[in-house]
């Protein structure tokens, strides 16, 4: 896993999310409790440590929380995103004036946590499916407001995306082929509203759907819900024709299985929606006023 | 639990979450595939529906998701947040134009989820904690841009909320402490500093900490990464002053242990920031052209 | 050209457009001559009027700028978005307080003017291209902030779209070549980075470029200022690996001879940066105190 | 031409039209090409050339585009604004990160192509009218979201501006006079309601209209749609009481004839709204990783 | 003065103003006091009364404060802006959710308030001034980001406003002088840049200054600081060439005095700066659960 | 008063507000006297002084509006908020280009006046209550969407802050009472509904309402419109089990006796509703091109 070299897209792009997430915590009045306590002119430095081991994910994100409050801040990084470190790794040291240090703690690890876990648990899916040539990917399942850094952690993790949302890729469900009256209509009228560089994937729930779309100008299928048996046949059938994705209640424990279906792609709406955060702390250790 | 009857705050407030989500989704391209296999005219009709049991919380928010995409939906509520359902329970329905339903499903389901899933745990705590006298509460370790809702999800799950950022409540952790130079000088400083409307805790790791503060003006007390017998004596020691507040690595299993000491609160932020998702999925169930 | 059916992303994502542009146009003081002469409850009932022949588009996006005026405003249609009409054609009608009609109209035409001049731009290459099987396609180089609008007019006019921007394709192009190291090296790195629902395509200059690269993953080849005779070689050498796109200069006058050459698309800066305005009126037909 | 200084306002004014064009392009996930296959560490430089002949304008916009994605961008300008450029002619020089420049591309291109192609048009306008003492000015016909640097690219061509929008002057139309039951009650309405810094422009169509507001406290007189001889025998009755204007379908050929009768002002909406981009290209000149 | 009919700008313009006040004040967590304390379907009645007497104005804008809260409020208009009360007139009633009610009280007393203020100080000034043909104008010295409001209470008052910011007319003080070389110099660099829709004011402190200028192209001097006497002989050597304004620590009891010598204008910071507030309040006249 | 050090809070906080007020100002064009008469390669030196004596608050504030239109000006500050300071008194000395001073000077005085103004007015009232041990507080009463500023001034003059909105404390008013059908009532539901570190404030207007409410688990009473000696009655009866807070219309006349009474608070609507500005005015001191 030490080749992933993740690209955090440009900071314009996310900026504006640490901004928010520190004008929520700040409210109308600012930190009470450190503007009360501590001086303007106190300096500080702290660590940014991952308690648990895992996979980093959004050290420049948790930086930009200090250094947003406060231009003087600097950060050195000790790790980056993508590395997998140990229980009690520095990843980062923060210095600079003691109350953007404070007042941007919880911020930078609200932030932090949740990439890094969900790096982590993407990375624990890559080592379940090493060898398949299958893929994980993730889904649409993200936190409101956070997709760009979602997507990327499970980037830094080792994982692919899926589509980043409603208007980039076509992705025709269960639901859309009941309304439009087929799954051939449904992508005979996708195909003629869409350009050249838009993808459609379509979603079957049966090996007698797949067989009647098998001819249809696809790029992907999502395979839903099938067990491995059925996946197996569906591959056969697909024969190469499209990407192959399996979904539908996906773990760790099943991944490794379905990956030996022959699928290309197992998509996980968990990887962003409860996978459980890393433990990353902040520890002062030095300061002078 | 069936009287919990958590009020969401005014929809101003939050609305802009929603409508932000789903530009986020919308990108700047809309919906590609409801657009192109969905006439404008065709009406539908869904379900959300609680395939997990648990507590509901969000379906205002939910609906919200549908109604800022089409001025003609209507929402039939079948539940209440707050309340406890059991698995495959139909919480609302959706009525309206079909493109509106599919385009809106994902952003709803994303919210209405999480929220539940905070509700859920919650309630498992404070069933842990019936007859103890102790209540649940969350920390600022929330979403970035949702803390409004979750901290709201919480109430619905019949916990309590702490303080809601940086503004409104002083509480002085062991940084402050340090580069203040003392527990002492960092209370004084806050009551000084802060009008009588604003509550102060203070986070204690050990008794001999305790000890050194219970003259100090202060209306709660956080007893930090205690074992329950030290907490019994912290406890003991406090008899009444302030408020007191255990927290630090409290889990379900472990929240009663905690509450029998004799705390007032117990603060987890697995609540927010871990809570598995309850799965909700919006079923369609009658469609006209 | 009647069967043009485009359709208009959520309301949600360019209302803002909208209403930018009123708040840009009313400045701080709103409109000082309306305000001033007009009297608050007069009615007045308006057509817009295509003064010159040609396309429809953005008929809802012009009612917009007068309904976010005042509610009170109600516009019938009587054209169609896609559809061609001959000059002083009345494509709507506009009824209410006489002071949002006023008020509200330069917006309208500015919008609705630029947007039915791509429209009609994009119909006159459409019928260029009839019967060669080749379809026109715009490019990035939209107006700042109206892109989503005029991507639309485009599809209105029969043509079909390009990527929205920098995230939804990758687009490889000459500078990213050189920097890359090599078209095969640019394109693995991309292949390697993005998902199963990216396209990818890569601009190459000549036939010895195009040979290089026939094996690669690639979904499109942009061929970039070839002459007929070129264009001709590279469809035949590319024989159906990929989609085939032409651009580079091309003309209302070129662009059946570049399409005879068989490629799959031409694509056109000119539509969107500069297509010459349709000449849209506002006449006031009636008006009561 | 060589004297023109046009100024641009406060950066504050117009960054963030640049901005949201950036993250317009960007969209949610960023540049996947770019970011996928150019190194972090790589470093260019580039050239904005002029392609054909033309008057500048934007140069300190298109460089924001650049900067506002890596403050390590330098930008060396290599012509100014309202200067006369040949064909082939470079007027920057940008340096820094690869990716930066390589992302920012087409928005600077886009908001510069634009703005020199409306000073250019501007500039043959003022050409045209060379020794006869009328001004080329434009009208409230830009692009929505673009005025003020429309507005200030007519500057650079050497032309002038009308009113920013419809609260920074007032200009009664042949509608607002309808509607207020004639030309005098209304310009005594508006004189009543405005303040002493409020300019007054009144529309007339015939001369019967003109003679009958002579008297009027007017500031201007547009003469709308009137022939040359009709314009001149408006100029001579207006006497010089206030400025004139002239408008109505004004164009390159027709601007010396209108000019010729007098009118102290030619406005013409062509210029905002159709005038063609100029060809503006970036070339990348070195590299390093 | 019963014949003011100031006219409120178009709601877009101000509703912003509105939404944020409320936003401010609910902050993250809402009313956290009429949420717990109020049920969601207990109805209320309201009175909005001016307990002491003065000028209406911001009745609209106070309207919405509630409306904004629940769609469901009505109000009802007791008064209009622009009109003289005395104290303990009812202004208006609002029906509707107890909760809106009581949550919106204190921002729409807020603006109230401070509008009527406004007007009400202005009024005062306007009777002053009465049969002098002197007008009573107030300044950009208005609280940052309610400008729209203030101008518009000023009108309400029977006031005129000035300029709406730095870009609508141009005003030549002496800082402006200092730093262009002279006032001669200044004139001619504003009027050669600004279009013919642009008016220019010039400060001058004495009367050499003033009669250094005389032959410029102004449309206004601006007479700054000096006494009566001075005052009169300035009018007299202006001699209608230009609109005459008197500015510097004008008072209620100096007004008169001031006008007397023949000025058209007066111009006053203190209207928007200083302005006592009108005692505004919101009386609950009954209640339903 | 020497003693006050106020904190200003994260400028991210505020900065915004600064932001917004200069783009009122600058409006769509910017700053058309000063760009016009000034070149853009001027520099200027100058001074903020206050003309009258008071109390400093918002020196930051002001810096800010000059630093964010030109990031090469330099403040140095030469006195610091919280500081008395007499009449005609040098606050700051501003250097760089002579557009960025001439163009945020009165931002930065609308600002810096108002602030200093509120400063001012609270120190007067400390100075009355000098020795009685009562605090001087302000209220809700803010200016919409200055209220962080405000508040901040407040305590610059050595003031109390009360809540700063609806959501981070309780303030059960009549109105509250009434809907809820009891005082005591009221505070049950509040008390239930909010966590341990959220103050409540309960208003009772009579000594019988308070003598019902001595046993309610209550943070403050709000002693409204009582006159001294039932001020005093009510404080003997409250005996410290609560603060006790007197507000209506309390003077900087009648302060003392009020204060005398005993009660802990005395809250003023007054100090950020109707407190004049303070006079400061910028002056320029040294120019060079």
């Amino acid at each position: 896993m030490g080749d992933h070299m993740p690209t955090l897209p440009a900071r314009l792009v996310w900026e504006p999310i640490v901004r928010a997430a520190l004008l929520e915590d700040l409210g109308r009045g600012g930190d009470r409790t450190t503007d009360a306590i501590i001086p303007a002119d106190a300096f500080a430095r702290a660590h940014l440590v991952a308690r648990q081991g895992g996979i980093v994910a959004g050290l420049e994100v948790a930086a930009a929380a200090f250094e947003l409050l406060d231009a003087r801040i600097t950060v050195e990084f000790l790790a980056k995103d993508g590395q997998q470190v140990g229980p009690m790794t520095t990843l980062a040291t923060i210095g600079g004036p003691a109350r953007a240090i404070l007042t941007g703690e919880r911020v930078a690890l609200n932030l932090l946590g949740r990439m890094c876990g969900i790096a982590t648990a993407t990375g624990r899916f890559v080592e379940a499916l090493a060898g398949t040539g299958a893929r994980i990917t993730c889904t649409r399942k993200t936190t409101p407001s956070l997709r760009v850094l979602e997507k990327y952690a499970v980037r830094a993790g080792g994982g692919h995306n899926h589509r980043f949302g409603l208007d980039d890729a076509v992705l025709i469900k269960d639901n859309h082929v009941a309304l439009a009256g087929g799954a051939r209509a449904a992508v005979e009228r996708a195909r003629g509203a869409v350009g050249h560089m838009i993808s459609i994937e379509l979603e079957v729930d049966t090996l007698d759907q797949l067989r009647d779309v098998l001819d249809l100008p696809l790029d992907a299928v999502l395979l839903d819900n099938m067990d491995p048996a059925t996946l197996r046949e569906a591959v056969r059938l697909v024969a190469g024709r499209f990407a192959t994705e399996a979904s539908g209640g996906i773990t760790l424990e099943t991944a490794r299985e379905v990956a030996e279906t022959g699928v290309d792609y197992l998509s996980s709406g968990w990887l962003t929606h409860s996978a459980p955060v890393l433990d990353v702390a902040l520890d002062i250790v030095k300061s002078r006023p």
